[in-house]
C-alpha cells in the first residue's frame, strides 16, 4: 500500500488558517532566518513581545532530561509576568549542559537589553536537534532585525517559523465576548512526533488581551491541557522540551476575572479548551508519517484512571497501530492491548465499534459481513474507535494515529 | 537505506542448528499440514508425546484477554503431569469464546483417546490469527496421521510448524552430567513480534530426561524467565497466547533433584538459564523486520527495578528504534527517554557507549569524531549500548531491536 500522506488536505488546512486575522492587542511578532541549520534559510526564528506586562502561565515537560530554555523558563514562570517569548526551530539546545545554559542566559539578555524589558520576563523556546550547541553568532547577529520587524501581523508566521517535521502550522483565532468587551484569543503550536501525554508534549502559545488573574489562568490552564495535549500521543515519546505559555495582557479591558463560576471566566475557560484541543487534534492530524487522525473511546469503564490507561495502552500499541496504516479491522490486536494494560475487565463483556459499525459483541467478532464494513471505514483519514467496557459509567477520549511506513522514513533519517 | 534483512545469516543458523541431534528419550513428535491457513500445505500441525508420564512446569501469559489454550493448561498445569503437547500456527484460538475453548477441549479429548492417556495431561498451544475459529474438521482428520508419524527425531520438525512470522526455527540442544548420568535437554521457541516482557512471551518447550522434583523444576524455571523471556523486547506488545513449558520425564535415571544448592541441580539450573536465554535472543535476532540486535545494558543505576525501568524505556521507544534502524548515533533520543523512564537521577553523570565508543560523558556529547566512530559501530548486525547512570552498583541487560521499515509492512499485511 502506498502511504497515504495527506499533504494536500493538510496544507489546505494550513492556508485556510492562513486568511484569518491573527491579531491580538497590544502582542507583536517577527520572524527571521537565523541558519540554525547551516544553509536553510527558511525563517527559523521568531519573537512575540508584549507591549504591556502580561500575566503569564505555563506548564512545562516532565522529562528529567529538560532543555535548556525549559530550565530558564521554570525559574522566571514563579514570578507570574512575561513580555517576551523568543523562539526557534532546527536546534532544541537540549543535553547541551552548562554551555547550553549559558547560550540560552545569554539570548534572554540581549532581548532583555534591546527591548528594555527585565530579564526574568523573557521566555524562551527551542525545538529541532537534541545534543548539539546554538548557532550564537548568527542568532545574535540577527536579533536587530527581529526586533525591528516586530509587527501586530507577526503572528501568523510565528507558528510557521517553529516547524519542524511539522507539515503545517497549526494556529487558531477565537474572538469571546466577557461583559461588553471583545476578548481577543490566538493559539499557536507546534509538534509532529515525540508527542505523548507525560505533559505538555509540544511547543504551545496563547496571547489574549484578556484581563484574568494569575490563579485563574493556571488553574485554567492545566484543566485544558489535561483534555487536550494530555490525550494525544503520537509515539509514546515524550520530549525535553515541551511547553505551553499562555500570556494575557489584559487589554481588553474586562474585570478582572478571578472567580471561576463568573460567566465570563466560563466563557473564557470553554474558550480556551476548545482552542487546545484543536491545536492538540492538528498535531495528531500531522503526526509523522501518519495517514489517518484516530480517537479511541472507551465507553463504560470503571474510573477515569483506568478509561485513560485502556484508551492509552490501545492508542499506543505498534500492532493496532501498524493494522490501523493497513486497514485491517484487526480486533483481535485491540482486544490484546486491552488485556496487557494492568486494567482488570471482563474480557467477555468487550464491545468494539468502528464508527457505527459494531465488530465484536461480547468479545468476539460479529463476523465477516462487520470486517468487510469496518475495512471500508478503515479507508477514511479520520474515524473513532469505540469500546465499550460495560465495567462502569465513565467515558474518555484520546486522539491517536496509525504507524506507518512514513514515520519509520522520517524519523530513521531525522538529522541526516 | 534499503531494508538489510539477516535473511541468510538467519537460514544459516537454523540450518546449522539442524546438524544437531535433537532427541531426548522418552519424547517422541511429529508435524503434519492440516491446512489451518486454507490452501496452506506446510506443517502447521505437531504433536510432542512422552513415553512415560513428565512432571511438568510453566508459565503463562498476563495479559488478561487469554487465548483458550491458555485457559485449558492452566487448569491442567496444578497437576503437574504432562504426557503430550498439541501445538498448532496460523490460528491462535484466541478471542473465540466458548466456542474457541470447546474447540480446544474437543482437540484435547481426540490426543487422550488416541494415545490413551489421560485428559489433563494434553496440553496444548495456538498462534496465528487472533478472533478466528480453529478449522476443526481438518485438524481432526489428520490426528491419527500425526500420532502415526510419531518418532524420536521429530522434535527439530516442531520448530518448523510453530513458525509463523518467525525466518528460521529457534532450537537448541544441550548435554549435561549429573551424578554419572548423561541428561539430555532440548529447547524450542517460536516468536518474532508481539514479544514484550510481561510474562513468557511466545511459545517455548523445553524437554528433558532429568529427574526432579515438580517444585524445584518450578522454581528454576521462574528464575530462567526472568533472565531471559522477561529481558526481551521487540514492539512492546504482549500475546494471548504466550507461554513457556517444560517437561521432565526422569528416564536419564539421575538422583531426583530437589535441593537447589545440589551440584547437579545448580548444572542443570545453569543449563535451562543458557538455552532460554539463547532461545530468547534467537528471537530478537528474528524480531519482525528488525536488522540488528541490540543489548541495551545499564550499570550502577540504584535498584534492580529503576535498572529494568531504564533499560526498557530505551529499548520500546520508537524514536530510539528508528534512529538505531536509520544507523544514526541518536544519543539525544537515548538520553530522553532515560528521562521520560519515571526514574529519578542525574542527566548531568549519565555516560553513554555504543561498544567501545563513549558518545556520551557526563550528559553531553563527547564531539562529532565520536559520533563519526558511533555511526560504524551501528552498521554491526549487533551491538551493545551502555548507559553508566552513576547513580548505584546495579547492572542489568535487555536485548531489543531496531523499528524497521519492514516492521511496520509485516504488521500492516499480517491477515492478508
Amino acid at each position: 500500500m502506498p502511504p497515504v500522506h495527506a499533504g494536500v488536505a493538510k496544507n489546505t488546512k494550513g492556508v485556510a488558517a492562513k486568511n484569518k486575522s491573527f491579531h491580538v492587542p497590544g502582542f507583536l511578532a517577527a520572524v527571521t532566518s537565523a541558519e540554525i541549520k547551516t544553509g536553510d534559510l527558511r525563517p527559523d526564528f521568531g519573537l512575540i513581545f508584549s507591549e504591556v506586562p502580561a500575566i503569564v502561565s505555563g506548564v512545562f515537560t516532565r522529562n528529567l532530561v529538560k532543555a535548556a530554555p525549559i530550565h530558564i523558563n521554570l525559574k522566571k514562570i514563579a514570578q507570574k509576568k512575561a513580555r517576551a517569548i523568543l523562539v526557534n526551530s532546527g536546534n532544541a539546545n537540549a543535553c547541551t549542559g552548562k554551555a547550553g545554559l549559558k547560550d540560552a542566559q545569554k539570548l534572554s539578555q540581549q532581548i532583555s537589553q534591546a527591548l528594555s524589558i527585565p530579564d526574568p520576563q523573557v521566555f524562551l523556546a527551542s525545538t529541532g536537534v537534541i545534543g548539539q550547541r546554538l548557532p550564537m553568532p548568527r542568532m545574535i547577529k540577527v536579533i536587530p532585525s527581529l526586533i525591528k520587524a516586530l509587527s501586530p501581523n507577526g503572528l501568523s508566521k510565528i507558528a510557521e517559523a517553529m516547524m519542524t517535521t511539522d507539515t503545517f502550522p497549526k494556529l487558531i483565532s477565537e474572538e469571546v465576548w466577557i461583559g461588553k468587551k471583545k476578548v481577543h484569543i490566538v493559539g499557536l503550536a507546534k509538534g509532529a512526533g515525540m508527542i505523548h501525554p507525560n505533559m505538555a508534549t509540544l511547543l504551545c502559545f496563547v496571547l489574549t488581551d484578556l484581563a484574568i488573574s494569575p490563579v485563574l489562568l493556571d488553574r485554567f490552564l492545566r484543566r485544558a491541557v489535561d483534555h487536550s495535549f494530555n490525550r494525544i500521543t503520537v509515539d509514546g515519546d515524550t520530549s525535553t522540551n515541551d511547553m505551553v505559555l499562555v500570556l494575557a495582557n489584559g487589554l481588553a479591558g474586562n474585570l478582572v476575572l478571578n472567580d471561576p463560576d463568573n460567566a465570563g471566566a466560563r466563557i473564557f475557560s470553554r474558550a480556551l479548551n476548545q482552542i487546545l484541543l484543536k491545536l492538540a487534534r492538528m498535531i495528531v492530524q500531522d503526526a509523522e508519517g501518519g495517514t489517518k487522525e484516530v480517537t479511541i473511546q472507551i465507553d463504560r469503564a470503571k474510573t477515569e484512571e483506568e478509561a485513560r490507561t485502556l484508551a492509552m495502552t490501545v492508542a499506543t500499541s505498534p500492532l493496532v497501530k501498524t493494522a490501523l496504516f493497513g486497514e485491517d479491522a484487526n480486533w483481535g490486536r485491540i482486544l490484546a492491548a486491552l488485556g496487557r494494560s494492568g486494567v482488570s475487565f471482563d474480557p467477555g463483556k468487550v464491545d468494539i465499534y468502528f464508527d457505527g459499525i459494531q465488530l465484536v459483541k461480547n468479545g468476539i467478532s460479529k463476523g465477516p459481513k462487520e470486517e468487510t464494513q469496518a475495512g471500508a471505514v478503515l479507508k477514511k483519514s479520520a474515524l473513532t474507535i469505540r469500546i465499550d467496557m460495560h465495567q462502569g459509567t465513565i467515558k474518555t477520549l484520546v486522539y491517536t494515529c496509525d504507524l506507518s511506513l512514513d514515520y519509520v522514513r522520517i524519523n530513521a533519517d531525522y538529522r541526516t
